[in-house]
């Protein structure tokens, strides 16, 4: 299933993105005046292989959600059992990627791929009829990983499985209508992997890829520094290897994630990153399939800073830079209407001569 | 009007900002994870006096129109007909702050405040009914400004009639309900003024309040900067007498806009800034009362190097930073739904306590 979806992911298509350039001139409007959108825009029509590219709409988040063993080196001040209850806090509407979800028109779908306590019995939330109540995948290949700071965290084939979830999930959720699927992410502690996986795809120091996750203070900053430093000595992992990179340093969410991304790059469908655990897990994918980062749209800045090395590297712009560190999906759900109206312009706006405006 | 105005304009309730500040610490998520939205939405429950501040909504887009004298001196390519031709697009909801507005489901009113060609008849947009057709007030107060070159744009008389324009429409959207007001404009030749009114307001030098606007070449920059530089040299206006600079430099939207945002601040409503036209606006509503700057929220940052000195005076940080430099509302209206969301935050979530989410 893997093999099959890296094959079927392909390079953006040219005469799509040279018609949206043109299109874009013929508008009224001054040519550029729009930036990024611009550009943005084009490259949607290259993926989408037609110009205008269909409007990103319905929008659908998953949010990927694992435990991990390197919790146990103290890497974080929050309980591992508050993953589970945060899954509860979603399935029961109250949570900031809810709320910013229902703004934005979006599905909630939560992936339990690797929780590491039970799941607390929850029901959905009634929420809007229309929007359907946040929905849970059970689809947990082991109950958190393994300790990152004392062996591998996952097995190769542990690894392959949260791989293929992923793209299951992104393959579901097209298939039910998705125009643009969102990454979400929850796991007490995946900051630390998120920094090793930049740290090995990337060669940066482990320094720079890490950083004060859900804010923690200097000794455990520190602490966390040197844990994914000796991780990346222990394991030494290649990233020529993605899926050894992703099996010795990373975790059940990342690798669902970078499922995710390959699925929707598979489909020639957009996928919105999120934060750091995104765009870790978008190394990874992109070191599968490096066309899938066509596919790619970096929804925000995180205040994590191994999430600038990663968009450095993929070369991302992210759409929003708002100093946000929550992860859950939220940034990429902000960053929504901004995709969704650079894709608009080509659909709505008159051209110069339909509406008899002069040029310059 | 304006002097009534301008009395009613009062600082932000600390009460209501440190009750916003507290719940947000009670919300299920890391302290501070929300980053620059947590201080917006702190900013907006002491602009309205109460925690949770209102959802802003509805969104109201106001797009103040006007010629410029100073287009006789050939800063801009394009011909000053183009106001008049774009207030039909957008009457007919064929401009881009249309598709904007369609998607953000905002109101647009555009309102003739110095149009200097004869405005196109033509019907409203038929569109969405819930939304309207967008409206045009005609509140001419001259056929465009006088050239800036060789005399003040306006008379201090002129200049305060466009202001008070701005205040009447403020007052009017708020009574129809609007949450939010937007900041939109259209005018050929209006960065000129714009860049007059920053350099003056902030006494940076006008090479770098100066910019390409829709795009001009390096002839027409260098002609644009030294009639921004002699105009300033001839008028010497006085940034104390915010009335005198927008008559000596200004144009009949930038005092418009300036009368939006006091009127705004005056509702205790808040004024979503698009770019340059704003920013340079926002600087004269806060000479004529400094607390405005607490209804302000800078919705992005316009390519235009003068929105970036407005900015920093205003001390107000913008949302997106995406090299528009469009005009129209445009960019106000992609960071609406940053505003909303930053809002709908403290409306929604869930509490540690309510959750059963443990905390670190």
């Amino acid at each position: 299933m893997l093999e099959r979806t890296i094959a079927a992911i392909g390079p953006l298509d040219v005469a799509a993105m040279t018609a949206a350039g043109d299109l874009h001139r013929r508008l009224t409007k001054p040519a550029g005046s729009l930036g990024a959108l611009e550009d943005l825009s084009v490259r949607l029509a290259g993926l989408a292989g037609t110009c205008p590219p269909p409007l990103p709409e319905p929008a659908a988040v998953a949010i990927f959600a694992g435990d991990h063993g390197v919790h146990a080196q103290a890497v974080t001040p929050w309980p591992q059992e508050v993953t589970a209850q945060m899954i509860a806090n979603f399935l029961a509407g109250g949570a900031v990627v809810n709320a910013f979800a229902r703004q934005a028109g979006a599905s909630v779908t939560v992936v339990d791929v690797g929780v590491g306590t039970p799941l607390p019995t929850t029901p959905g939330e009634p929420g809007p009829a229309t929007l359907g109540a946040p929905r849970l995948v059970t689809a947990n290949v082991r109950p958190g990983t393994r300790d990152l700071a004392v062996t591998a965290a996952l097995t190769r084939d542990e690894t392959r499985a949260a791989v293929e979830t992923g793209i299951r999930i992104a393959d579901e959720l097209i298939d039910g209508g998705a125009g643009i699927l969102l990454t979400g992410d929850m796991g007490i502690g995946n900051t630390t992997p998120a920094a090793a996986l930049i740290a090995a795809f990337t060669g940066a120091d482990p320094a720079e890829t890490t950083g004060r996750g859900t804010g923690v203070d200097d000794a455990t900053y520190a602490r966390k520094v040197a844990v994914v430093r000796d991780a990346l000595r222990r394991h030494a992992p290649d990233p020529a290897d993605p899926l050894g990179v992703l099996a010795a340093v990373g975790g059940l969410e990342h690798a669902a994630l970078a499922g995710l991304i390959l699925g929707a790059a598979a489909r020639r469908v957009p996928v919105l990153l999120d934060g750091v655990i995104a765009v870790s897990a978008a190394l990874a994918a992109a070191a599968l399939a490096p066309d899938a980062t066509g596919a790619m749209v970096a929804g925000h800045r995180s205040a994590e800073p191994g999430a600038t090395v990663a968009l450095h590297r993929l070369g991302l712009e992210p759409l929003i830079d708002l100093g946000l560190r929550l992860g859950e999906g939220t940034g990429a759900l902000l960053a929504l209407p901004v995709v969704t109206g650079a894709v608009r312009v080509l659909h709505e706006v008159a051209t110069f001569d339909s509406a008899g405006v002069s040029e310059k």
